[in-house]
């Protein structure tokens, strides 16, 4: 099984009668494909031309929901288009001037003669950097691509998509700037070293999509070395993400996560991010399991109990998956009124509608626990904060402030909203200044 | 003396008698303040208020002139305004989302789990990178500021505004993109690791405001590592814009360049480029002079003949100089029929009007030979064309397009007319495939 969903779009010539969408529509979903957007590409006299975009679990579903739709009669299948790669096409970031230089005098203001006077002042007071330069406003995106989305090792040109999406919804929902940079190596110490000796052109340092355990070491290192944040977003930007919402799904599900007993499934970067996360927040110790020995070592040294599946699943009332195996948890294990966050994207250790069949009080999948709820506001407010660096606090309180911002009942809020991504800001820019972790307290 | 001039903006509240703009005009001018942009802020009953702009040498200078401002009757200077200064707030690039992000069908789009298929499409396929990121568009400006300008070794950091305006004007003139990186070392080797390790982050590298002799080396080095385009815009931009001076200044002194006696004072990185660059446009070699041992030494090994500067200025028919040294040229060592280019900035070796006045038939100073004739063309065309590397034919041809596009009598074209840009697009693009450095010839 591909580990990847699939999105399309199909572009249909609906013969004009009642109940051929309807039709269409309803093929498509008992054959398990999602519906996203349906726009209508033309209305005729006998025909109207819509476009529907489907979300599929990969190329063989794609196949037989094709084949399914070439059987409907009123409906004629024009093209599957790949709308995702149509919109890749040329990138999807931009490098701007923020003016335009129209006339002589412009040029002279910001390049030559002008600029010299600038560049004097900053060596002067360094400390004017950031109000003159983008410095100040920019994040730099660093990866190697060693562990791209479920995909593994694509090395750093291939992860290039997902820094510039990453880059992108920074800009929109932070208003600062971030730049991805592709960092060529493998090994440890120069990827620290190259990352180090860029660090002037950056505000802060957002890793990504780096394979375990050098991620580990890499944050270490740099977190040391540099006077600017650091954060691994696969790691503290999950777990902040998953916390806010396990603190809502516990809510919904009538447990008060601060007394539950809680087990992590998967104790890689993202799972022992997040267990270590819960057990701040909480001070009490989680259960964790995972195939790996080394990973489950390096639990144990974060204050977690290793324990095995089956026993975790027994005793734990909340549950957090985080393993990359569909399927991991059966529906005889679940134990009634458990909260079960199952994480793996796209698919799930257990689909909601399982685990709820089995009992649990509440239950979701990763689909929307999406990343992009913290690191625009984590970095916007450590950086308004002027924060030297990350500390457990500073991410519950991101945590609290998107619980802040969940409507009633949901799992998390909106990411698209920009009113989340303010309260983040806020929120970490707080607790920074309380952790006395800004440069008026490290000097 | 200060080795920049300054920009700033007199506020004045003139009196609303005829004649007074231009007593302020006059003052202003006969003092030897250069006169930019003159903008009316309010007409009232008994007053004007106007921003002029003004170009002076240095903080002395300008007190001079304010004094001699205020000394007007009609005239109440305002204030002083930096306006460069107000410019440079916040910085002068933008990264942006290329599309914004509207709806969740974006998101899945934009980011997972969407871009998971183009991931793993320019894993199987890397040749399509360039067409779905925007590395193809993305040339990466590296510096390590240890020669901004005049101002000599001010470090990375404070280097910013010169790179945040070489990166807009090229957006805007060549429409690729420019990311300044900012390299924090001295060391060649580890600037070279660098510079290499980040690399597949663009589709060409040039390199900015290094110190001689270590930008020889960096150079030398990434271009014999990499396969994409390097270049030194200090050395080969610089060289290829005063090739072009020197070919339409010849032409109006009635000189024939490939015929006549070349000379070049100072063989730092722009001079030992443009005398190279001239040996290679004529054939013939240039005569040389510098005060370092070292430079001499180079020159000789790239064909040139060292001699000292008083009998350079006796013996060549075209002088070049970039020495940094203002007035280093005297006016009874000007030949009759000399065509000079005394291009140090902002205070030239020898001024035009001194230079005319000693006998030289063209005299001019580097105040418009700009950089940004060459470099937004150079790397579009580069780019294009699937070059992997430049050569002094690339930039024969540049300059030779630059000269395709001066008006008659003219020293170069004005380097804000896009048509200039395109032509040197062209001309590179062709004359890659004509040395057989393309992507196609060179695997």
């Amino acid at each position: 099984m591909s580990n990847q969903k699939l999105i399309r779009t199909l572009r249909c010539k609906n013969r004009k009668f009642i109940g051929v969408l309807s039709k269409l529509i309803s093929t498509i979903s008992q054959m398990g494909g999602d519906i996203g957007n349906i726009s209508t590409v033309s209305f005729g006299e006998l025909h109207n031309i819509r476009d529907i975009t489907i979300i599929v679990n990969d190329e063989d579903h794609l196949s037989a929901i094709v084949s399914a739709v070439r059987k409907i009669p009123e409906v004629e299948l024009e093209s599957v288009i790949d709308e995702v790669l149509e919109l890749h096409q040329g990138g999807k970031l931009l490098i701007r001037p923020k003016l335009p230089i129209q006339s002589i005098e412009d040029l002279r203001k910001v390049y030559t003669p002008g600029v010299a006077s600038v560049c004097k002042l900053l060596k002067e007071d360094p400390s004017q950097i950031e109000v003159y330069t983008t410095i100040g406003k920019t994040v730099g995106l660093c990866t190697n691509g060693s562990r791209v989305l479920g995909l593994g090792n694509l090395g750093a040109a291939a992860s290039m998509p997902v820094m510039e999406g990453k880059a992108a919804l920074f800009q929109q929902f932070s208003g600062l700037h971030m730049m991805p940079v592709l960092i060529d190596t493998l090994d440890v110490q120069r990827f620290v070293d190259t990352v180090e000796t860029i660090s002037p052109t950056f505000a802060a340092i957002q890793l990504e999509d780096i394979r375990t355990p050098d991620c580990y070491e890499i944050e270490d290192q740099l977190i040391r070395r540099l006077k600017i944040p650091v954060m691994h977003d696969d790691q503290h930007g999950t777990a902040t993400v998953a916390l806010a919402a396990l603190i809502n799904a516990c809510r919904v599900g009538g447990i008060e996560l601060k007394n539950a007993s809680v087990g992590q499934i998967g104790l890689g970067a993202a799972g022992s991010a997040i267990a270590n996360l819960i057990m701040k927040y909480t001070g009490n110790p989680v259960y964790g399991t995972d195939v790996n020995p080394e990973a489950k070592k390096r639990f144990e040294g974060l204050g977690g109990i290793v324990t095995e599946l089956k026993d975790l699943l027994k005793k734990c009332q909340v549950v957090v998956a985080t393993t990359g195996l569909p399927g991991l948890i059966k529906a005889e294990d679940v134990q009634k009124g458990q909260v079960i966050l199952a994480l793996s994207n796209p698919f799930p250790e257990i689909t909601i509608t399982e685990a709820l069949a089995a009992g649990a009080a509440f239950a979701s999948d990763g689909s929307r626990v999406n990343n992009l709820l913290g690191f625009p506001g984590i970095f916007r407010g450590a950086i308004e904060a002027k924060a030297l660096r990350f500390t457990p606090e500073i991410f519950i309180a991101a945590a609290l402030a998107i619980v802040g911002q969940t409507p009633e009942q949901e799992l998390i809020p909106d990411p698209l909203d920009p009113l989340v991504h303010g309260a983040v800001t806020k929120a970490v820019a707080k607790a920074a200044v309380q952790a006395r972790v800004t440069r008026d307290f490290l000097k």
